[in-house]
């Protein structure tokens, strides 16, 4: 069809600036741009990019926090037809290589304080053609070569053609931990952004969030994670103010929060818990009214509670990096709406219901749906317009992730008689805290390694304020010394193997581990144990 | 991409119906049926269609007034990789003809009381292989053969494999009169219906219509209408309780509004005149807050504040058949959010801001954007994911719809400072004096707004010196009086709001408007008396 409309990512900013030119992007409240020169800088940065011999295909990795130029390399990367790459920034070095390696990076976007973690280690980032450093002080540090200055390349220029592209065009790639070692690539294009967005903002027009261009949206969820679950791009759509809190800092946040008068974020619940433990949260919100999306894992209730008495209404998202990420929401359906209020709120605070274009059904081993009666426990397989179609360069992966046409999250749920469901495992070895995935066979690996050390299982353990922290279960030998054990895990963080975060919290030393009919240890009865 | 998730018309079934199965789809309050049996009706409805040897490609009419079975056929029909043609009913038998014959209409869906109209000349028919008849009274009439009972149609059926079918197979068909004598015939696909009721869903969200999914739907656009404004698809889709009007009555409306508290209709400018004249309307609609989106023709403002006085919110929408037909809706943006309440009423009036994924311009005729100062006037030009890709067999007339990858709309219109449109014109309808456009729409407003006038209609009138002339046709009541509505239109000549030279040289008090199929004031006639 020769009139054919392609959804690319730049349709998003066509009706939404022509209609709100004025609307304003504040980063941290005290740096402001209008749409309209959103709009002119994401153009500028796109012909600069053209100019610079980046082509349909390159990939272009971001380094930052939740920033401005952030958003802008939202918009204008995908737009020559290149590919976005948000590294995440909490990766060990080794791991930040290894992504970018990976994804065959050329250029990298990066904020000044992230440099001397690349240039570390200089000589592994060989691949990169171009470094593209900003600094808020205005000082590029020299050691990134070659290099240029970001906020060069927003300015005024003159236009380049931007290159035709369809809405098959990969927009987006990042890497996730799952239960292996090593994280997997997944990516999206720009049609499966586009129609996320828009189904994203139908769904959070429902109650009891209701969603309207007049709110004021400060999300912390960060830019690298599954596309702070889409907000850049459904803000902008939408119209709405958009706050960027650059990097996260409670303090600081609930000042922006009050300054601007935010109504809606979205964060993971061991966020939530750091900003309502504030003790100034309460006065800097109660005007509010603030509704908070989140997502990452479930919100315990007693979380729930005390952030509805400071005020905070809260309402459950899920989806993963392998779905863009919404799949459901826990607002409210016909009969739910029926229902009062205190009633109401045991629901939202569900994994919800899906939104419209979702097809998500909880499944046994067979395929079939389990009945709807808050016991029966299967997999959520899903299909949508938003899925991953593969695991970069992961054929086996994808096979695992992909079968029968239905992706298969390995998330574990239970169905309401009102259709809500409410995941009741998580993927199966798998420990998450601060919204993180900690890779346990990663930690097992090293600690196996260990002197004195005979089998080890690490399983997550649930925590108030991280959702989970993960423990090792361990059985020595005579040679075993705990202090030893410690010190050997803390020098793969100094050599940037792993995260500080991803250190167990305990080791504890058992007789022997159940085994599994192949042999495997068993780790549901260690899980009892914690 | 092999697990691709194409966006056909099942899909907006799917996640609504498993949220909302007992959600309620209701004819005129007295014929309820949920969500979950609407689907399973749609479902056998779709099995027997294949079982008839109807297959991909087929088109099926429907000839019926606004009913559940209706909204049955808009579903079943795409299903099956058929198309659905909408047949404008209130054509003369020999254009229905024509369009059914031109549709290469194989099928046809068929309410007892129009069998009448279709066998009086059953021989120009041949064509049809079947005629599936209902019937509220339960008796079929016998002179339509062969045909078969639609309820039988709808009741439990053994599954049949639905054939599988891509985005961009054509689901619908109708014809609309343009300027020429001939209806043209416009196409659309399960994709361009998808995106059209998602981006309808985001943008009706939007105040002052803030959609919700309690909110209760009861549209006043016929079915054959382009598609009801999407209507059918949008309102499921989001969950919506559903009320269907049958043949539009409007005591009868006015009874079902109030015994089902619709919260939410939409209707041209002369439905909602008749709804709001009849003396009931106020007493049965206080307490609804009923939200009316008008379209097919500007909202004059006396009606608006007419509406208004009885309770009654009205908000402009704009399209066209050929635009399936959402392109703007006179919702508020961030400008317009910030303004008192008085002042944001003027805007909710206005043709409205393209809605998201609508690249919409106002450009003269070197296909420049015009000032936005609201008096340039120029055509409105726009690029969607939902315009109909051609006219059916007419290349020439497709030709000149389509020029550059724009669709051409043919109205004519200016924009304000905040970028809202107004149409001034149709082209066909435009007056010319002294090689200037007068906005017609423009006086018929100010008209509508003068005491004792109830409808109005300018048209121009041949003039040997400046080409063309306006003149004005109104119908009144008791209280009209003409010296006072030309000082009326004069003091819009001083306060500027007008220019002189477009006075209309005559009023002529008629007793009644010829109306179109679509409701419209016919102007042909008009034009015919001058």
């Amino acid at each position: 069809m020769s009139n054919r409309y392609e959804l690319t990512i730049d349709k998003i900013l066509i009706s939404s600036v022509r209609n709100n030119p004025d609307q304003i992007i504040s980063y941290q409240g005290r740096e402001n741009i209008t749409y309209k020169e959103f709009n002119d800088r994401v153009r500028n940065l796109a012909f600069s990019l053209l100019k610079m011999g980046i082509r349909k295909g390159d990939r272009i990795a971001v380094i930052d926090w939740d920033t401005t130029r952030y958003l802008e390399a939202y918009y204008a990367i995908p737009m020559i037809g290149a590919v976005l790459h948000t590294v995440n920034i909490r990766y060990p070095p080794e791991m930040i290589f290894y992504s970018m390696q990976h994804a065959e990076d050329r250029y990298v976007i990066i904020r000044d304080e992230f440099v001397p973690l690349i240039a570390q280690n200089k000589a592994m980032f060989s691949f990169i053609r171009k470094w593209i450093v900003y600094s808020e002080s205005g000082k590029i540090p020299g050691t990134l070569e070659p290099s240029v200055n970001f906020d060069d390349l927003v300015k005024s220029q003159d236009p380049v053609k931007l290159p035709e592209i369809t809405e098959d065009t990969i927009a987006t790639t990042f890497y996730t931990s799952g239960t292996t070692g090593l994280p997997k690539g997944v990516s999206f294009t720009h049609r499966q952004i586009v129609l996320h967005a828009l189904a994203s903002i139908a769904g959070l027009s429902d109650q009891p969030i209701g969603l309207k261009s007049s709110d004021v949206m400060m999300p912390l969820v960060p830019m690298f994670h599954v596309h702070s679950w889409g907000i850049p791009y459904s803000t902008i759509m939408k119209g709405m103010k958009y706050i960027l809190p650059g990097r996260y800092d409670v303090p600081l946040i609930l000042s922006i929060m009050k300054k601007e008068k935010v109504t809606v974020s979205a964060m993971v619940p061991s966020i939530l818990y750091m900003i309502i433990s504030n003790p100034d949260a309460s006065g800097a919100l109660k005007e509010n009214h603030l509704k908070v999306i989140v997502g990452g894992g479930a919100i315990p209730k007693g979380l729930a509670v005390k952030a509805s008495s400071i005020g905070i209404d809260t309402v459950a998202g899920y989806g993963m990096s392998e779905t863009a990420p919404i799949l459901t929401l826990g607002t409210y359906t016909q009969k739910v709406m029926e229902m009062d209020e205190q009633k109401k709120s045991e629901f939202r605070i569900k994994t919800g219901v899906p939104i419209s274009l979702v097809d998500l059904r909880v499944v046994d081993r067979e395929g079939k749906e389990v009945p709807w009666d808050t016991k029966s426990i299967g997999e959520i397989v899903v299909r949508a317009p938003w899925l991953t179609q593969e695991y970069v360069k992961d054929k086996e992966g994808t096979e695992k992730l992909w079968n029968n046409g239905w992706m298969h999250t390995g998330d574990l749920a239970v169905v309401d008689s009102y259709g809500y469901i409410s995941i009741v495992d998580r993927e199966k070895d798998a420990v998450k805290s601060g919204g993180e995935f900690i890779p346990t066979l990663v930690l097992e690996d090293l600690i196996s390694t260990a002197t004195g050390v005979n089998e080890v299982a690490v399983v997550g353990r649930s925590h108030e304020k991280w959702g989970e922290r993960p423990v090792a279960f361990i059985t020595v030998n005579d040679k075993f010394n705990l202090e030893n054990l410690k010190k050997h895990m803390e020098s793969y963080v100094e050599s940037g193997r792993i995260a500080k975060f991803w250190l167990p919290d305990d080791y504890m030393v058992i007789k022997e581990f159940t085994k599994t009919s192949t042999g495997k240890i068993d780790k549901k009865p260690l899980r009892k144990n914690l």
